[in-house]
């Protein structure tokens, strides 16, 4: 999964973004701060909020695969609340959506070719939370 | 104003972002699409969200040098719509809020050491809207 960011996403290399776990129920993505840092010496909030987005795609695009739905993935809408500034290294993590929200998702996915799903991410410090991140992701099919 | 950014916020080069306007009503920020692309050759939402940032927040930090009144800034809320794939170069354009709630904030942030303004921005390609940001930014005074 690095290797796919990195290659596609150039700005997840440029950001340092380590993949930590990847799998279809957990995303833990680790982005060191130096090269996310701001004038205030903590993490940049657009660092912050790209990181948590790639995170949220991640576990979307590793979920797809396991269930064979091919589609493209796109972020429609999200948003972040920053609860306090993070003043070292720090993880993005993504868990995956309640079972009755992805069904609904799939199923619509499957028969209209089109579906949306929120998906809720938060930045953490040390396994503190210090940030919070929702995005809505639509998929199409149509290849 | 460019090469604070990139000195300060070292994304913001890694992003490859020129500033083309830098005035306290006006910040207009150039991205290349390159450094900035994912795996469907379109700009990756996460990059689109940390411009957009970076124009209201330097708007707001430029507001501020103006006025004379030294403050931290801190990002405390923010939300991109994303309202098409932007399919290549872009810009960020943050225009100054309006007066009366510049002058709530600046009453406020002198009076009580603290204040808050909700900044909007957009994202462009040829000029055209793709993408709206819309951030709380807080200021606090004390040193």
């Amino acid at each position: 999964m690095q290797g796919y960011l990195h290659r596609n996403i150039p700005l997840s290399a440029a950001m340092g973004v380590q993949v930590r776990v990847a799998t279809p129920e957990h995303v833990l993505l680790f982005a060191p701060l130096a090269p996310n840092i701001n004038h205030q010496q903590t993490v940049f909030g657009g660092s912050g909020a790209a990181v948590a987005t790639l995170s949220a795609w991640s576990l979307l695009h590793l979920r797809l695969a396991r269930a064979g739905l091919e589609a493209e993935l796109v972020i429609q809408r999200s948003s972040m609340e920053y609860e306090r500034p993070i003043t070292g290294d720090f993880e993005a993590e993504c868990r995956s959506a309640g079972d009755g929200d992805w069904q609904r998702f799939a199923t619509l996915l499957e028969r209209r070719g089109r579906a949306r799903l929120t998906l809720a991410a938060r930045l953490l410090q040390d396994s503190a939370p210090m940030a919070s991140f929702m995005g809505d992701f639509v998929a199409l099919r149509g290849k």
